[in-house]
């Protein structure tokens, strides 16, 4: 599978060491298994380093924290929304399509990862709540999408071109928000939760009529 | 002040004794001033009783737990909002101006709620994670709002007809989300959410133009 943009990001936040290095990679899967089993939460990073065989020094080596390890997690997962939705704002259709994509997969997306691992939900949650930087990541990948379902939609002629183009892609962004927060997709029905999606995107499409 | 519709709703929910009791208003208050000053996790039963000179089996008669006690309290500051926006609703002027005003009134109270009155808030992000019945009557109270405004909206031909008016109003509330939120509204700077919410309105407004 291709890397998404915020798999690459992953490296960056309170990683050390070389980027390379088959350790990392163990570290990383481990803590994946770890925190799926277990949840974020409850694994520590003496956890990882005994199931691995090495000290807590040695992963302080490539990580400088707990968090740093849960970052890396928390952006390949959010990575493989990235790609989903990156795929939509792609996809050779109109872009009045695109945009009920947008809110389909990113209901579908959301759901598959906090309902069917659901202790992945537990570090998104700490995510949001810590506001990691991958949580920034994410909205500005998001926002991006947005950018460019809009912008082709305006040279199409499908969408009006008088409202600020900014304005109308953090609005949107913004009625994202309720299929796409860890803590409110928790609290819906899932069922209720794709009816709601669908009734937002299209009164944001009525918003966007020529 | 006139008593709003959530305020007459908090005595149903796990209370019991007579509605009308000077007890009954004695544990309210003291209970508001607790939750206040120490929130309401941090508050006993024992506490409230200590602080009014009760047993703990004297309260009990009038409510049948803490969340009881929690839920009243809960009640009267939702229906503070709830007072807020159902004048927004009955205001004579355009729907137009209504709609504006409802986001502007939401996001005021719960910023006010939620950042001058730290404490309170902990008790509304408690009754969101426990489903509440408040936290299900205050979606009511903002729903029908909504539909108020719509319906003198379209009755004025301010705003298009062809849309079913149940599925407009939904989504209207999805919208709302990121601003009347206790969770969402505490992860975000209060000017941005100020700004997000004129662009939201916005977005909105042009969706419902005939």
């Amino acid at each position: 599978m291709r890397k998404s943009k915020n798999t690459d990001q992953a490296t960056t936040a309170g990683q050390r060491g070389p980027a390379e290095h088959e350790r990392r990679d163990q570290i990383i899967q481990s803590a994946d298994e770890h925190f799926r089993i277990y949840g974020y939460r409850k694994t520590s990073v003496s956890d990882l380093g005994k199931a691995i065989g090495v000290s807590n020094a040695y992963i302080y080596r490539f990580f400088e924290s707990k968090q740093a390890i849960g970052e890396a997690i928390c952006a390949m997962t959010l990575g493989r929304i990235v790609d989903a939705i990156q795929q939509v704002s792609n996809d050779k259709t109109s872009a009045t399509n695109r945009i009920r994509n947008l809110y389909k997969v990113i209901v579908e997306q959301g759901l598959n990862l906090f309902f069917n691992e659901k202790k992945l939900h537990d570090i998104a949650i700490c995510a949001v709540e810590e506001g990691w930087s991958t949580v920034r990541d994410y909205k500005q990948a998001k926002l991006d999408v947005i950018h460019k379902i809009i912008a082709d939609g305006r040279d199409m002629g499908e969408f009006e071109r008088k409202t600020p183009i900014d304005e109308v892609c953090v609005a949107i962004l913004e009625t994202l928000q309720p299929f796409a927060h860890p803590i409110l997709l928790q609290q819906n029905e899932p069922e209720i939760l794709k009816i709601r999606a669908v009734a937002v995107s299209n009164l944001v499409l009525r918003s966007l009529a020529p």
